[in-house]
């Protein structure tokens, strides 16, 4: 894991505009956003998923910035004022503290374009028709009927109680979308057939579901500084939780079923896809 | 024009989910951003940069409404408060007013990656390779190194005094880029040479300059009724602007050269580049 993760970060350094390119300020601004922190958990899964179906590194190395990209975006412009108004994020200022609101609307704006610019700037020799569609499977997750559509449930449900099903089908969105493209585009970077590449994506919507529950128990459970981002936000928020509707043995409960189910739904593939199991237990079992 | 702006309002209808698909209130106000307003220069020069290659309409109308997404997105960022914070737009409420800033936020979130989900769904028949330049070119022009770079310079700039080339290299970006984009891409749903391209390109270029002197001109000189949004608030925000740097007359003048300029740089082109003609002297010539 930690060698992925240094993979991407060196792949992320570069495909980010360099500091001393104008304007300036505005790419400080996104380097500040994309680099040094992270699990990198989206950029993990891709790489576990491509590993599955034989992709080549340089090629996962693409789609793995891709989704990091959109992810960091929607933390930077998820924390502003308007919205979660967050001022801690993996432990340091958010975008719009260290720099100031606007520029923290510009840098999300910027690195949604990156996101798309990095696939469409195709390593040599990659199947161009496969590179379309990842970028149609990655604007869809991003856009109003994947991550953005889930934000706008969120806001919605403030201080309403949801129904089970009701907090499933925006965290489907808002949190799950990304997860899934993040596993179905490292999948497609090597050779899935459609019945793998169809179990793949039911690991990874359970996958997304489990991250959830565990980031709301977390959340819940957790202090400031375990977290390195303002904990207990969603209560104070009144925003609905698996926690507020589950209780939080339940939902600890509901995430140790979603691993269980997750592994159940990849029980076919052999050891090629074992980083995918270590990451199932990793996103449910960890402690941040 | 109007039968394209016609054609373009159909086609922006059918690429936007529909109202009473869920999140609704966020469908609802990307609809409300983008259809029923705006004067659709950016489709009007991809069909009319396309109608100087020979490319289908069927295929332009993809890229007319892509660049028209991305086009809207920077309006309802750029009116939220943290930016411009302005109330009107195209004689209407803007977005974060009739709506509320969160949901502009995503609004234009989700409108950009509506914009490159377009271009992604291609249709049936165009080549996967021109379909992923396109991608690519689009994600340049609306990033860092294109309009929201240039919306980041825009923003450094309020108080301070801009030479003429400071100025120009801000807009090549914060305008022109999107201009610039709207007429390759067109261009490139036809069979272009390498020649063509080029002369097109530096059309565009000089275009968006020109388009972008006019507007100076037309704040500075029109009231908020003609304007359809609110006049005089670049010299109210101490923005430099054309005016500020030339003074009106000299502002005047060089919005003329350019025009003439556009002109000479398709002087090779037959007949069939007559609408772009017609452009640059509509844009140029434009009361509003």
């Amino acid at each position: 894991m930690a060698s992925v993760q240094a993979r991407v970060e060196t792949a992320l350094e570069h495909c980010l505009p360099p500091r001393d390119q104008a304007p300036q300020r505005l790419h400080e601004a996104m380097r500040y956003a994309v680099l040094g922190g992270g699990k990198r958990v989206r950029p993990l899964l891709a790489f576990a998923a491509g590993a599955a179906t034989g992709a080549s590194h340089e090629r996962i190395e693409t789609v793995a910035c891709a989704v990091e990209l959109i992810h960091a975006y929607s933390l930077v412009h998820d924390d502003m004022p308007c919205m979660d108004n967050d001022v801690l994020r993996r432990g340091r200022p958010t975008v719009h503290v260290e720099f100031d609101e606007a520029t923290a609307l510009l840098v999300g704006d910027a690195l949604q374009a990156a996101a798309f610019e990095v696939i469409a700037d195709a390593p040599a020799g990659s199947d161009r028709g496969v590179q379309l569609e990842l970028v149609r499977l990655l604007a869809r997750a991003a856009g109003s009927r994947g991550m953005a559509g889930g934000q706008a449930i969120d806001l919605e449900s403030v201080g309403k109680s949801l129904t089970l099903p009701e907090l499933e089908f925006m965290h489907i969105l808002k949190t799950g979308a990304l997860i899934r493209a993040s596993v179905t585009l490292g999948a497609q970077c090597g050779s899935p057939t459609p019945a793998e590449l169809e179990r793949l994506d039911h690991f990874a919507k359970l996958l997304g579901l489990a991250f959830q529950v565990v980031d709301d128990t977390l959340d819940a459970a957790a202090n400031t500084a375990t977290l390195g981002k303002t904990a207990g936000k969603d209560a104070e928020q009144g925003k609905p939780t698996y926690v507020t509707v589950l209780g939080l043995e339940r939902a600890r409960g509901l995430a140790e079923e979603l691993r269980r189910e997750a592994h159940d739904a990849i029980v076919g593939f052999d050891e090629r896809a074992q980083h995918l199991r270590d990451l199932a237990d990793f996103i449910v079992l960890r402690q941040f």
